[in-house]
């Protein structure tokens, strides 16, 4: 086999794989969180009508426009954390991605069905429900791609503490389980359901330093002099 | 000829535009497959109406959603496999990616036809059949740069196995011929067309191993330590 | 603790995320400013009506496209400026971005709110202050973001000029100052407002040298030879 | 000063500089290419209509497409070249290329307005020169951007052949006085000028080299065994 051309092409093509894949998966996210806008109408007042009041009535567009934004954001910033740790990616690993992203970039229609539909008693809770399940969705494809990629370290360096990596697995369960918890609330009562993913949007966005510490046992900061 | 502000200016400039090419293609891609999500509306329903009944009479967009998302997914992990063998460009090559990519782009429109036209006995024909135009299409030109970027390995590297890539070459051909086939079944029965676009889908979902390995021989995982 | 697969990885991890915190507001930026041209309709005249004169009409699309247009770009030179003196990241860095990020988001919405109420009297004041409001929150949120990064600089090197970079503060400050002004006069007359906000994104259009020259004194331009 | 943390940190930052404009750039051009396919509606057809003859009836709408996508695709890749031989930034620079992309990402709204009033004899005239002014502002801030990075070879390498450099000047110039010239000829005969820019972006959808082999003498392509 002639591998002049490249020293090391395996390893070289794994290293452009997680980084295509990154800049894919960002791309997505970063669009996804953008149309989140789109579906903020601008409001049609005529007459005698007070602009300021129909706007001020739009409120759960806006509510529902910052929810999303925050929990895309925190999705991204996870998904970052993800690939600090993972280092190698596999076919089937981009196609569990394409899937995870799917999940994503769905969230504008629900963000859109929800904020239609809060004032409507009748409908608030099928459409808190919808919004609940592709959050539900999401967490779980979530937490698909971390356990293909950390099962026996399949993507991961393989120094990593196996102590620490279950301890994290378990850790990322809870968004499953506390979105579905959440979702099947809507059914009863929507209002407290709308406001546990706000809560949780502004509890994730309390920032925790992510795996790779932990995984690695690498420090956090690095000392003066050393950056660059 | 002085070149001493660069050793190997024209190397340099060819790895530059395949990187460039990438994430422009990348982000097309990306953007292409988020838009999907647009064409669902978000269903007005009044009176005594049922909003769980509304969003289920949606199914057919919801089904077109994954299936397009899933296809382009696909294509850009196979977009991306063609890149791990390609490692040089030229104009020709620039235009006709975005060509390519001009079919992909398009893709969210036949999305919304068929969404829209699926449970209408009298025009579900023309717009399966539109919408699997579009895929061959995209299989055509996928072919198309794969043929030009291949042919005596024009953008490859020159250590590649000419056996493996007559074979790859065929293998590539089963897309148009397939979507072809899936096109014109269309007008017979295009309920049998529209499953057979969901399940090439689903079939290409299962991760195959990409050109590379075969290509150049160079195995596919790293050995352990090799990683990073 | 075996970090021999990575010789210092806290460092690189470091840069890894600064490059993918700026892909990623890259991509949110260039998004929101390409979202704007979907805020300007096309005309729908018939009969005799001219469709130059329709199109006349809509001058105030145009104008705010610009003015947001314009605005974006300098937030995106800016942001970039702030970039090339930012050498780490932090979770919290990060979720600053992503609140920061969402406010550029939303500049779409009010861009399509005042190019519709700019002609009616009743309304003006309250689209022009909700725009203004915007500007306000971009601006805000932006000297949150640098504060965040230079205080004690935190993320910068620690060699940076500590008196250049209370200077930097100040003149930052400016943004919100101006642009609330401006908002609050929009209540009075929102024709003047209006008008200051154009003037800003023409003011900040002249290029600046960033922080990074002052902060570094690093030298401008790379002397003739040094190029590369 | 103290410049231990980075040998040479101007022309390092220049380096940076270059390439996030590029990524911007390549941002909004991807963006807007993508939302070209939104301008194209499904039909609604009801009754005994057809739905082949509806979409056929559409059919300005596609051939708009096609040009306006090819034209930002052939901008794409002409930008790109230029980015092969600039190596440095400034603010003004970046300011430049803002306004060039302000041009290019409005290009889906005259694409729209000439798609809608292709067949109507009375409005023609309009939406073609609109459209056609557009494609002027687009082709004048492309050679105010080259301009500005040529004069006096202030962003590109010392070495560049000022002979060759006059000549492409005058090359490049020919795109706007093309453009100008179809679209003065809109308020005569709007047909023709239409297929003039369709033709013409046929005509620059055969590459050409790029100025970097005129300018740099570096060759084009790499001997066999240089890849990689």
């Amino acid at each position: 086999v002639d591998r002049s051309l490249d020293p090391d092409p395996a390893t070289q093509a794994e290293i452009a794989d997680t980084s295509r894949l990154e800049t894919f998966a960002d791309g997505v996210m970063a669009i996804a969180i953008t149309l989140l806008i789109l579906e903020i109408d601008v409001p049609h007042v005529e007459g005698d009508g007070s602009l300021a009041l129909a706007l001020a009535r739009q409120w759960p567009s806006y509510a529902a426009y910052v929810v999303s934004f925050l929990t895309i954001g925190i999705i991204w910033v996870n998904h970052h954390h993800l690939f600090t740790v993972i280092e190698r990616s596999t076919s089937t690993f981009l196609m569990l991605n394409v899937v995870f992203l799917m999940t994503i970039a769905a969230l504008p229609w629900p963000t859109a069905l929800v904020a239609e539909y809060i004032q409507d008693d009748a409908r608030r809770a099928v459409a808190t429900a919808v919004y609940g399940g592709t959050m539900v969705a999401i967490a779980v494809m979530f937490n698909v791609v971390w356990r293909y990629a950390s099962h026996d370290a399949r993507l991961l360096p393989r120094t990593v503490d196996r102590v620490a990596l279950a301890r994290i697995n378990r850790n990322y369960l809870a968004g499953p389980v506390v979105y579905s918890a959440a979702t099947l609330l809507a059914l009863a009562n929507p209002w407290i359901s709308l406001v546990i993913f706000a809560l949780l949007a502004l509890y994730y966005l309390v920032p925790t330093s992510g795996p790779r510490a932990a995984l690695l046992h690498d420090g956090g900061e690095p000392a003066p002099g050393e950056g660059q």
